[in-house]
């Protein structure tokens, strides 16, 4: 009996490593592992760009130059870019700071004084957010961890002198959030990096990824920064192989698509867009992977100072955002920009409250849900959206009009109820149609604004 | 007939004297003069408060300590204070500052460096303000323009270089807005104030006063501070008189009630609330002149950066309490606290956009009314409100109910309308009551949130 | 009995209040008063240049600009100046701080951290100094006590969070010597002065200086800054009438001849020189009162960073100018720059310590000495120098020469040695004229370097 | 023919390539590369602490707690030390800094805003100094060059933004004299040094070692902290036939013994004294190779702003000094410290310009000289020192007395002379013994004071 426990453990154990080492250092074998199921089912998520950059906090953000020259975190380069944005930078930098201010200096202001990662965890919470991605390092090589590799230009050598990453990682942990982080993986003036792409690589840049891995086990991680070399070139492959056989997170853990310029919509974990752009523009309908929008609450991933209000996108917008994406099979990850003292802009938690209220009321037809396959093509400029979670329908109304909705392909529901508000809504069916009546909402029943959701049951077939 | 022209010279010089110099120095005379209509007619005016306290930026937001000590604008008083506020205050700034740092060390942050006075006054315009408020010398004794009396510690010689009195001064009223300052009586910790009061008064008060009135021409003069001396020992009213009789402004300027110890709710022009308080607590309804409310939009005048979204009133609740103080025969002096750098902060310009949007839509209700003598006595927790312009009634509503609304003591209208709602409001009338019944508002038709208001024309017998 | 006890009583308080005021508040009865004989029998006095412009600490040591404009201590004023010297401040200002910094910027830096008052006395003792001589106040009108006229513009309220008068003028008395103050009676920039002299003469001046004297009780009272206006208006006969009649130091201070445009070398206390400057030229000879030269160790009286060795004087240079000028009859008052953190540059203290070595050895040819009325003309390059006390006459030698040296006009005198020296001193006297052999001092044997004393015992008749 | 030209050609690149690489990567090989001659004959270099550590430059100068915890270079070391001296440390810092400063975060203030290389390189020339060590990287690990190993780490991207050690290369070579690098092995704090030597020593040190020699080719290499591993961990050996054989100063160059914990005093260059203690205590007869002496000017390597004259060695002990290192054979190699400003301190300026001096008129005793074999055992405490040169023997006396100076062991010499004395020197000459009678040297005729030097010209055989 005994040499059958043996035997039994034995194969255990190998059938435990076989699974553990299932994947091999090649994109066939990498693409083939399916995105754990959390990050689907999750939908929103907060960005969150902090760094040195958040020093000085600027970029031209009403300027006409383009998307990402409004990116405040990108301060350093555009200031040497030889471009009309670049000119930008330099004017404000040398009347601001002085020509012989460096980008290294503003690390001594990046104080943190009043960081709290709690409360950024309950306002995140509050929002509705599942996830969370923070910048442990940015194309400024800077880390907000104690990298061993980026002695003297990391967050508690200078500056701050706090365990940025395991301060918040902890905190939004303890708050039942899924926890990720950004990591950037070219520097621009690293030397090390300038001179010796595989060196970099090979002492640099996969310890501190490893690192980062080890030492918080995160649930995202989120590369960029890519776009220089090919995968090949940045190993990305043998470190997916280890990330999703060997690490802590192997089995929760989701990457991204930027792992070398050949990568994006095509290799890795879910597939990125950034303002609607950056990807290969395919239809969002062909992308055949999870996917996930990023894009900042203002102009800027990073803090900048100057944004006003016009600046900055309305709760209407952003709830519209995120209904859109998830419509469309993606997931919303909504950037915060915290300021160098370490605290999330008002603005910008207020922008997260209204997105938490309304999520409060209409979450079910956000989260765990999934694109409805027969939803129709709408125009551009539509303002009803789709979703299905098993056999339901969500049909979600981005601006309210006081006349019937149309909705085709489905079997006839077994009720219509508009969520919020408890009243009967009316409706018609006929031939797969269903023709809702938008019921008499006053200031007093309305259950919200922003956008109204009409749950349609088992209007969808197994 | 040179006799009669030399006569007639003398009389209208001893005419035009007696009408310049119609004021003389006593509180009789002084309150004789009625405060000039635009200011009971501009219900909503924006109160600033940026200063050296600005940097620190700083109060207990979130302690139990009471409204005053969440201010930040008395930082320095604070962080001397033997209390539980004082350690809190003394707590804060020995781990951020050090206990070596002084509070005049701070003027060196108060750069200011992204203040565009123009921006500003399109900000305050936008929210339908229309009179401004500026703190032209706080507690502190800090000027924010080149006053002689006040040589290095004001805000030309020190920190921003800059007169910012001066700069908002123009584009305010560039904007087509009123301007008025802020003005403390007293200064904490100045050695001619603390030992000569007299030579205070000659020397240093009554000159900046006169200073800033011959400089920038102001509409407003909102005194402070005067808590520690009687009426007679600040000279207030000689220099009511001058300003009343010999100052440009003589025609237009508007003056508040803290005058001495002795003036509020008594002398002056128009009475002062804060937070509802400070003021002897008659009944809103025995005040016998036109009077203004005024508070934070969060917890504090100064800026204060730890407050976060909790801390900010809601858009509901301002627009709410400028519905409540406007028909109570009050005006609304809502205070933002711009940082150290010279910006509005976001949440701030969202809370004015909000208000102004509203007032876009329901302006008319406010704006140039009065409060109705006729309104009942409501309870604490009415939620109906009464402001009346000609013989019209406007009835603003900041809970919409789905249930009839009596409205007692007033004529057979001509008319009811919801203002922004195209629709009709159906009414009944009988024994000098209107019972209206709410029109049936989809989220299509709703003119706004927050309140409503309904104009019963020709309501009041003249 | 009682009746004359009362007359008496009377009597002495008249006859003390007299004396009390024996100084009439005019030229005449002021200049009347002796000159305390401390100061005369002092001779070496130290002179120290302190304040704000420490910080920048900066003058064209090396151009060809004059005197005067190597002075660190006028930064402020050279900066705003239309001249070839304003170019070089404002080209060196905006290259190192900015255009955007001010001088009142500098204060922050002014931090004194190493300052210590009791170090700096026995620096002072050492050299041999009697009296000690600080900025209580320059022209920027920057007081180093804690002066209520200067509120916030004083080291207590900002900058070193100290009272520098007070801490040194304990420390000096406690080592044994004379503590004075330098006060700056005007004040370039300071908008009082600018508009109202007479107002800034009684609310400002003379209470600063009252204040000063009453605190500290110093016993040199040493002016500047007076070159604009005559006495009559910075009223300095009142003031000196209060100093010698009233105030604490009535019988042992000293005051210069620095009180209106019309008084140098004319009016007040000790006469002034400055790099042999500044007063009306008169050969020494003729200067009818005590006098003093002072100057700095360098180029310039404030702190001066740049200055490299070559701009700073020997300690050969300085003993020889020590012995000139008293010889002449005069003081010397040398000048130190403390940096803004409060410490003596030790070049300083080395050329000190030198000087001081020196008196150890010589110091009965300085201290308590006169000038010598018999002293030939000697040429302006002349190395003998005469001082006398009693009937002794002592002989100074600046450049040591192996032959004989002739002194006429003396007694037989009962003895003669030089200073420091063991051995015999040869000489022949014949017709009132001394011929001395000089010893053969071998480099064991001499008593110091840079000069040498022959005392001529009994060599004055009485 | 041709072929022979072949045969010829690879024949020289043998015999150029053996050249080129005669010396191998082991001790014995490396010691028997003699020491080029021209540093035996330089004897007085200047070496030069200077950075990071000039901000606070701070060490208890006075406190009783060893010679080394008076070094100011050491502050970050100190700061965190378990000690005595470890404890002033962190009492000045918490009361100066705070607790939250880093050591990293004075980087900022190290602005060398004054440092003008050509002015120092002056000082240099006429300090008599032949050559310059300056510490291009201290145990901190901050590179005065823009070195790619430490990026964000040096100079150049952080602090000065300037090239400090090209600079001043350039400068120095300029001026003719021969400039070297000093270099510390080991830093305190780097996670690579720390936690993997192999990896540090070959991808970090090497690489800047070899970056130094290439970019600046120094003469003068000189390490430092190399106590915690033995030389073959560092890979000295390597590092050394590398610099011999293949370095463009492989002619020219000369190292220390400081590359190993066994190494010092028995491997590598010349060997090292530092305040005559450090390498094991063979007397200074026994030292087999050539060495070096170095020491501050005060007590400390880097600037000490709190050292005050009592804590510098007088121009009287470090001319002494000189003569007493370079009779044993030694060379001086004396210590400033310049400022974070960039400038080399008065008082520093002020000894070397006296050490100058004294060469000037007497550096023939002193450069080109050798140890005089012959010389007597002196006790510790004599005033007499030999040095020769070719058959000259000079005598060099730093305490003048007025007796005979016998000097044994000389052949009957064909001169005796004082130098820069043009008077006669008698002496007598009997028995391999010479008695030299001090010429009677007056104040007129002394060629200087300090030490005097006799030269016995033809006193020793071929």
């Amino acid at each position: 009996m005994k040499k059958v426990t043996i035997i039994l453990a034995v194969l255990m154990a190998i059938v435990t490593k076989t699974i553990g080492q299932q994947y091999q250092p090649n994109w066939e074998s990498i693409d083939s592992r399916p995105i754990p199921e959390w990050f689907e089912d999750a939908k929103f998520g907060i960005f969150i760009h902090w760094g040195v950059y958040s020093v000085p906090a600027w970029a031209p953000a009403n300027e006409d130059i383009g998307v990402y020259a409004k990116y405040s975190e990108w301060y350093w380069w555009r200031k040497n870019e030889d471009s009309a944005a670049g000119k930008l930078f330099r004017e404000h930098h040398e009347k601001v700071y002085g020509e012989q201010t460096k980008y290294q200096d503003f690390v001594r202001d990046f104080n943190v004084r009043y960081f709290d990662p709690e409360q950024w965890a309950k306002v995140f919470k509050n929002a509705g957010a599942k996830y969370i991605v923070l910048t442990s390092k940015h194309h400024d090589g800077f880390t907000l961890w104690p990298s061993s590799q980026s002695w003297n230009w990391n967050s508690v050598d200078v500056g701050p002198h706090r365990d940025l990453c395991g301060d918040l990682n902890k905190a939004v942990k303890d708050a039942g959030l899924h926890m990720g982080f950004y990591y950037s993986l070219y520097e621009w003036y690293n030397p090390l990096y300038k001179t010796n792409l595989e060196k970099y690589v090979d002492d640099h840049m996969i310890p501190q990824m490893k690192d980062l891995v080890s030492r918080y086990e995160p649930d995202v991680f989120w590369t960029d920064g890519e776009w220089d070399h090919a995968s090949k070139a940045w190993k990305s492959e043998e470190f997916l192989a280890w990330l999703y056989n060997d690490s802590p997170v192997k089995n929760t853990v989701v990457v991204n698509d930027r792992w070398g310029k050949e990568t994006r919509s095509v290799h890795g974990g879910f597939f990125t867009t950034e303002y609607d752009l950056v990807h290969d523009q395919k239809g969002v309908g062909e992308i055949s992977r999870p996917w996930e929008e990023c894009r900042g609450i203002g102009t800027s991933f990073g803090y900048n100072r100057i944004e006003d209000l016009d600046n900055y996108s309305t709760s209407d917008e952003l709830i519209d955002l995120l209904i859109e994406k998830v419509a469309g099979g993606g997931n919303l990850l909504l950037d915060i920009g915290p300021t160098a003292d370490g605290r999330i802009p008002v603005i910008m938690q207020q922008r997260l409250a209204e997105i938490g209220a309304w999520l409060d009321v209409n979450g079910e037809a956000i989260y765990g849900t999934r694109k409805w396959e027969n939803a129709p093509n709408e125009p551009q400029n539509s303002t009803v959206f789709y979703t299905q979670k098993g056999n339901d329908l969500y049909v979600s109304i981005t601006d309210w009009e006081d006349k019937p909705i149309t909705i085709e392909g489905v079997k006839k529901v077994t009720n219509i109820n508009l969520i919020g508000y408890s009243g009967k809504v009316k409706y018609t069916y006929s031939g797969q149609k269903i023709v809702i009546t938008p019921p008499a909402l006053s200031p007093a029943t309305n259950p919200g604004n922003y956008a109204w959701v009409y749950k349609l049951s088992n209007a969808i077939s197994n």
